[in-house]
């Protein structure tokens, strides 16, 4: 069984396909956790202490671990031993958004992969599949390619129309038909454009979606759900991000959010 | 003066369109440094002290750092600080290859501009304009936008054609009339594709574009000057990695390019 299948093995038992992004900007943590040593991990040990029961992957992102500079990457890497030795079924994405020529990708994928640890990583889809053949050849881990992404500029390049498709559609359908030969892909679709999501879903098959943008983006769960799921009501890592994280009780936050994906099958 | 100036100044002061690519893969280092502290500073240490009368620009790749962990971002502040200390005038690029959400780039500012100290950034356009506001608004710094990229898969997408023009003219187009607002961008071309950056030199009026694929990745220096330079010949930051740092004399090789670039005016 691939990554993909223990994903979606851990979604039946976790009846949830709910992913928290541990997005643990510095400056926006509790004042109690930026007085004491490696705040950012002891931060994340909280969130994931409170809400794992209800959640099938976490995403922290990057840039608010490097924003700390190699302490913010210590304390990512301890999150991450954190999750290996109490969670090591719960899916794991990098949302590092890398992309660069091939010989240079070899080394994001000895950082991300084996340095860190992770299941997946997102990417950039500029530079065309032959240079993200080092991530894509890896057939034991997860490349997801970004395809319609949830801000609200996205348009802007992504809706530019070519041979009568707009471009995130042909993204959509050269991976599914010509990057994805490992079966180790994944697409970002964002939460903030349901028809987009809808016509992505009738490409791609039974192709899992990351979906960003609920919550403090304004997405909403149940088009997701309606518009998003496959031909087994899976494939979808719906994300939230500083609405969990960031509210008074992360706990109570995650678990709403894991009901009210459960109620719209 | 902005940072653009500063380093057209400092082109005319060297003579020089060299940047060197301080692509310091651990696994590719002689032997004598990865048996030492801090490999990759030393090696750097050792490649600037060596070419930099030679180099108006130093872009460090992220990536083989980051393959190292913490270890490697330790080592690239380092040698960030020994630049600063040494050599303040000389250019500096972070070929990170970032872009994400409008709120979540900001981290990657603080991390690249404010904590490692990077005059520059490279950037995927997928996003859009409105995601990478956090980058262009910093007037003090450049921002680099991929264009066309030097890798040989690089048309898979970017020769995409949309309104009968391929997407590598459309972001250039983008870049030049709606991005720059700040009079802080510059754009990756590469070198393999002289025709390419011929239009794109139509298209951009005096823009610096950075061209990365001289070296191992074959591009010619000869037609990268004739079709890439802008109307003050200048407007070229041409780059070198594995070609000047792994070669025998670093010393020599940059020289020998240095003078390539300097015998076609």
């Amino acid at each position: 069984m691939n990554l993909i299948g223990k994903y979606e093995s851990l979604v039946e038992k976790v009846n949830s396909l709910l992913c928290v992004g541990l997005d643990s900007d510095f400056e926006k943590l509790p004042e109690r956790f930026k007085k004491i040593e490696n705040p950012q991990f002891e931060f994340n040990k909280y969130i994931i202490d409170l809400t794992h029961e209800f959640v099938a992957t976490y995403k922290p992102n990057a840039a608010f671990y490097e924003a700390r500079g190699d302490a913010g990457m210590c304390e990512l890497k301890m999150t991450m031993q954190y999750l290996h030795e109490k969670h090591p079924d719960i899916f794991t994405i990098f949302d590092a958004k890398r992309a660069d020529i091939r010989n240079t990708n070899q080394g994001y994928v000895t950082s991300i992969f084996d340095w860190l640890g992770f299941d997946a990583v997102t990417l950039h889809p500029y530079l065309g599949r032959e240079a993200l053949d080092p991530f894509l050849a890896r057939k034991d881990k997860v490349s997801i390619v970004l395809c319609r992404t949830s801000n609200s500029g996205s348009g802007e390049l992504q809706d530019l129309q070519s041979d009568g498709k707009p471009l995130w559609r042909i993204v959509a359908e050269k991976v599914t038909n010509e990057w994805n030969t490992n079966g180790n892909c994944m697409l970002v679709v964002g939460a903030a454009y349901p028809e987009e999501m809808k016509t992505i879903r009738s490409v791609t098959g039974d192709m899992t979606f990351l979906v960003p943008g609920i919550g403090v983006q304004g997405g909403d769960v149940k088009s997701v759900v309606q518009n998003g799921r496959n031909s087994k009501w899976k494939g979808l890592i719906i994300s939230a991000s500083r609405s969990v994280i960031f509210a008074d009780s992360p706990h109570e936050e995650a678990k709403k959010l894991r009901d009210e994906m459960r109620s719209h099958p």
